[in-house]
């Protein structure tokens, strides 16, 4: 785009233009720009800036262009610089210099900050629908898994029972309460900036709460500097997604680990799995690390427009230009994630008879034997003491108290009785956690229906 | 802290023991810890696990150990690794071993869990009434300046002219915003992790709905996994800082900017300002700048934190532990910098007549002139185009439209009249701004009624 | 991509394939995968895997298709993945069955790790001409401003005087330090992973020492397993960029500060300045604040790939491919921005007269006249106190040193002399500034020739 | 400290006062405070500023106040601000009025340049000291292990048979690294700053080659300005510290792995292990968890730094007091982590037939299987597909190849023979892993005596 001005001597510079055009980028508001721009047509007309008929026209041709860019049938050029400059000179191209007038009383600044946020409300929407589904897909893999036991870690050394349900919903609650700061961040956005023109608002008679409530905002924003350079809500929306990124980096470490040879827990099926071009053996969770490996660059893109908004005066500067890459790319980057990792966690293959084994393994049973001798009563600490001392011996045979025998018991305490066998089930001690929240079957499904009432 | 168990052979290495001891910083949560003891007692003694007498000799001496502390009259020890150990140890010390059966049915994973809430639950109540006294000053300061002019800016580059009253709005919405996220951050945090033990609950009745119902909880947390291992609030905090401190960045940029001798907007007090040690006529904006600095600190924590918790495996690791030093030193400066500035900002000098001065320079009426030409039937785009070369040969003779005859316009233009001088008055251009958030004085008084009601 | 072997039941899912392929971006390395392959070649001849016709009919058509794609006729598709399934495929098109040998005792996993070397390597070298040429514009802008006086800053507050030759100088050094860096970055990446297979080496007698010297590096890599999963110089290379950006981003500051009204010392020319849509006056610095908004771009993508380094078991795993499209887009920007602001600078118009002008206020004499004091016997911290009067009484009434007449010096000290006039003049406060490094014109002169020696 | 001048009608706020006071954290420079004095003595002396009784006097108070701070004998203050006042006003109270010369010629913004530089050259060699004993113990470790087999992994899926010396010596190449990368900054730092003075060097004819020489920099700086405002040198430093942190956390990462039961490869030592406060049967490898968790802070502190001179104008501003805590506690975890972690991993148990065991499931033979086929006749291509073939067969028996007979592997391809079990033995995969490199015995020694040699 060439300088709109004669203020200027001399045109830009070619390389400049190509530098600080956005088209490439920006076209992906063109839908937003017009639905800016149709309420701001009528509130033209309102303000008697606009005749009905020039109204009429305007919007009608608005509309054309809309229908044009939906069956790609609509060149975006590099001349006009940014989303706003095409659309207006297509306008004008169409219906002649009625179509200047659709500018009066507003500004590319005022703009484009109606568009980002029409655009982002509307993907913020789309990502809750791809959490909402991620967790019906974690609900409904729960419900299958109520008595699948599998070992619980801290430290990643075996420290519980559990069982594969209460493990997802552990996930469950991470992508809930992100659905929940997405409506937060959503209620906090919803605020008209089209209105405040340049930076100062305008002389034209625009009536902001019109426009505004013609394209759902709760309201007006409130002070027109800020309007025009205000990223906040990106800020806010880009945080949610590092959220997002954090959790799905966590639940695919997991997956990567406990579909490892060694643990064997789970199988990721063949078709979210890639081969090696030299070892014809390997299957690979390549979606799982892609994935992880994804979340530093939501990170990423978060901190840098932080660091690009740090100490940038009022109100607009160029250097704003630069939020949309970045929301672009941790957008497309959180959904694919999202999409994938839904279709991926629907389909892995859990091989219940070794994560069962794997319970025997780890000594997880230590907690429960050492409530076991308190509930007869020796002391808490006496307890555990004696039942490290257990763990030591056992560790240094290489036996595991599932195999070990009333006698070999009773060598620690005569307070051990035939009862410890069923104590140390894997049935027992996952039906003996009776604390809200915890692996009990009926705890679980508590929770499970929690989570669909809510949804 | 001593390993816990018989489980091992061999003392813990002595600089491990220093390494992961965290008592040098989590003693702040000592008041919490015991807070939470005090609501775990109750819920002993309801499951019949303490006897009335034992519950009461607990209370009473975490209650006298609470009393020294806040006397200063307690002794750390980083023999004991953490806060929690140092306050059993101590109540041991106290009561003999009745002291021990405190830690029934709970693990230092929940404890930590949950003092960690209760802690950033109380802080974030500080920052918010930080906030809101930041508010208050510059709503104050703002209803001084009503009408006191000065230009606003896009790219650092005279626009429009605005008054100081608006500008400080702008600084008021980001502020109103900032204290709006932490009572979501506040809600989303509000619930009691106390009753998961280490990461799957207990085989103690606990009751989970009384210790949260007792600690103002809004109910227990619904998974006993996420529970130990969720540090999503404390990112949220962050973030909160962050965005508080990107504001902060930007007002401080200005304040520096605007109090550079070029400008001479703004004098900064002496009190809040600092000399050289050689250059005697120095007077430095060292607060502004120091916080302005202080931003990529803030950041710089909340992106530590996001990394450590990238690809975390469940339930809780060591790794966790590196959440408090970045929490707190985030916390620490954040309230920091908001009271400094707060101060500060209250004590600027306004030099009205400088501000008013630059009004003149810059061509910021020529939004204003192309308005006039349009209003007398001029197209828009030939009024922007005539403004345009007006400008330029402004700028060369150096001459600014203030001091321009009615010959001079009308060299440009018939149009013009003699009222081009009433609208091109900074009053005028001023009071003409009528939309909803602009400058105009009745706009801005609104905008500060609202602030103060809904504060 | 399809599977590679027949260990698979089922074809990879749609979404994943689209998910992980990378062809839309790793063909930027189409000429290095071909280069690379060009010496495996040679190494499968000489290990006598290849007869002489075999590697040169490979060699011939991996020749023609490079040739084809520097012509763009070449079609990528994306149903081959990557770039180098992309050429294998193409080349078993053109040649049948020979072609498979090709991937003998290679693996993609050091074919990728040796094209991204040779990739950067290459490109590295660019950044270093470009590094160049902003120096040597610098340069020659220093050399026309050898005398042409400005107020220096501390603080953002005038502080002594310096000249526009000796302030470019600065950040030559800064560039100059950024040359030496990405030096060091060549040299330390400067070794072949080519023979190190998928991450163990190979059973075939690739001769290491030959393919390496033949792509010019320096020795073949020390270790398969590193080779495979090394990434630290794709970080180095990264770290060097954000260092260009940040210098970068602190020139634009200072030259979108110095070029806005009431500083007024510079002018961008109108060929790297824009307009606004409705403000007929605006001339905005957007080329700099366009660079100084990018540079929190590149901060982020250093920051994306340390995170998504971090905890990453050796040797390759997916998240690795995430380091591309980050490297690439860091890349391009610097370069963009070292491009636009070495034209930019060049171009930008000294207005030396209101940098004088500036010189004279903001009492940036202080120094000098208390060096003055302390030269005629005043000890210097009680000189230091008396200009500190001084300036507190010319700022009350508004005068700048430059006026003051002898008998107002010597109201405060009767050491005042008709030689202070002299030595407050600029030319004498910058002339003897004596010491190495300050802005005396002769110390300048010594700087731009030692630069220019070792360019 | 008080304002210096009595430009002031307010002494400084109390509360700013704290705020901006640096001792707390400065007074870590005292010793080189005072080296730097200690020359500029020197350089006063050598330009008649000082007699030589006055030079003289004031080298020895210096000296004996360093000697007091050695034996913790001198009390720091608040009230003196920053660590260049603290130990000027102990001067001035130790020997009177002479003791304020010593501030002649000079500025806190060039002296606060020079400590640093001085305090990180002398950090930067202890760091190297600690990478260096680090890759002795892994060379001394790599030296018991070289024929101990281990699977080698990409994507967490075993891939190829590799030996753990080999495995360690991926650790010790990245390492390597870190100390060449740290011997490039300590090369592109040693450049003396002092003389630059406040920023525009100054009157005095301070021989600034003669105080570099004293302390042993190479050079002086080049450019005052840059001088006072650099602090690349802070950034790669921490860059440095962030790549040593994510080749711990990597290593970290995999100890924790292999030492979590399903594994079993390795056992960390009793030492360097933590139990639980309830689960008697835990050992936790804490430490490596610590460190892989500290790895965020590090790369935050870098990220902090890098956002906070961004933007920032020439020359000295207050927010560069920032850069010290982040490098200091960048600095202090970085050794911690290397000090532990070096006495950690020489002390962790090899499970040497667990490993071995591992070798036999995951079917790492496959590549060697089809490498056998294609020495055969097979092309390369179908003797993977075939082996592809093979594995799926196998996974579903649940077999291994270690214990298929000859007529198994012959139902897939006569070419079969009984040397195929001697090929697919552990040794002799190994072994026939002949590039430069790779885990064969020979090529570790020579990797292990090359970085012997050039330590």
């Amino acid at each position: 785009m060439q300088h709109f001005s004669k203020r200027f001597h001399q045109k830009a510079n070619a390389q400049l233009l190509q530098f600080h055009s956005s088209i490439s980028f920006d076209k992906r508001l063109a839908k937003e720009d017009i639905l800016g721009s149709l309420a701001h047509v009528k509130a033209l007309f309102h303000a008697k800036i606009l005749s009905a008929e020039e109204a009429e026209g305007i919007q009608r041709n608005l509309e054309e262009i809309l229908g044009d860019m939906e069956h790609q049938n609509f060149l975006f050029s590099e001349e006009f610089e940014d989303i706003h400059m095409n659309i207006e000179h297509e306008l004008i191209q169409r219906m002649g210099d009625v179509g200047k007038k659709l500018h009066t009383g507003r500004s590319r600044n005022d703009q484009i900050a109606l568009d980002m946020k029409l655009f982002v409300r509307s993907e913020l929407q789309n990502v809750t629908v791809l959490l909402q589904n991620l967790v019906k897909s974690l609900l409904a893999l729960a419900e299958q898994h109520l008595e699948t036991y599998m070992p619980a870690f801290t430290h990643l050394q075996k420290a519980q029972a559990t069982t594969f349900a209460h493990y997802l919903m552990a996930y469950v609650e991470m992508f809930f309460r992100d659905i929940q700061k997405i409506k937060n961040t959503l209620e906090l956005l919803n605020y008209c900036p089209l209105g405040s023109a340049a930076l100062t608002g305008t002389t034209y008679p625009i009536d902001r709460n019109l426009t505004s409530s013609l394209l759902n905002f709760k309201a007006p924003t409130n002070n027109s500097l800020d309007s025009v350079s205000d990223r906040d809500y990106l800020l806010d929306a880009m945080h949610n997604f590092s959220l997002i990124m954090m959790h799905l980096s966590r639940f695919c470490e997991e997956l990567i680990l406990f579909s490892s040879q060694d643990y064997g827990y789970i199988e990721i099926s063949d078709d979210f799995s890639t081969g090696s071009s030299i070892m014809p053996q390997k299957k690979n969770p390549d979606a799982a690390e892609l994935i992880r490996g994804k979340t530093g660059r939501v990170f990423g893109h978060l901190f840098a427009l932080f660091t690009t908004m740090k100490s940038l005066p009022l109100a607009y500067n160029k250097d704003l230009q630069e939020d949309k890459e970045a929301f672009f790319d941790s957008l497309d980057n959180t959904k694919a994630c999202l999409s994938i990792f839904t279709a991926m966690v629907s389909k892995i293959q859990i091989n219940k008879a070794r994560m069962r084994e794997a319970c025997y393994q780890g000594y997880i049973e230590a907690t429960d034997i050492a409530d076991y001798l308190t509930a007869k009563g020796l002391p808490f600490r006496d307890a555990y003491a004696m039942v490290g001392a257990m763990v030591k011996d056992a560790h240094e045979e290489n036996s595991v108290f599932q195999n070990w025998s009333l006698a070999k018991f009773q060598e620690y305490s005569p307070l051990f009785q035939k009862d410890i066998f069923q104590v140390i089930s894997l049935e027992s001690m996952i039906s003996h956690r009776i604390t809200l929240g915890s692996p009990k079957k009926e705890n679980v499904i508590l929770h499970i229906q929690k989570i669909k009432r809510e949804l």
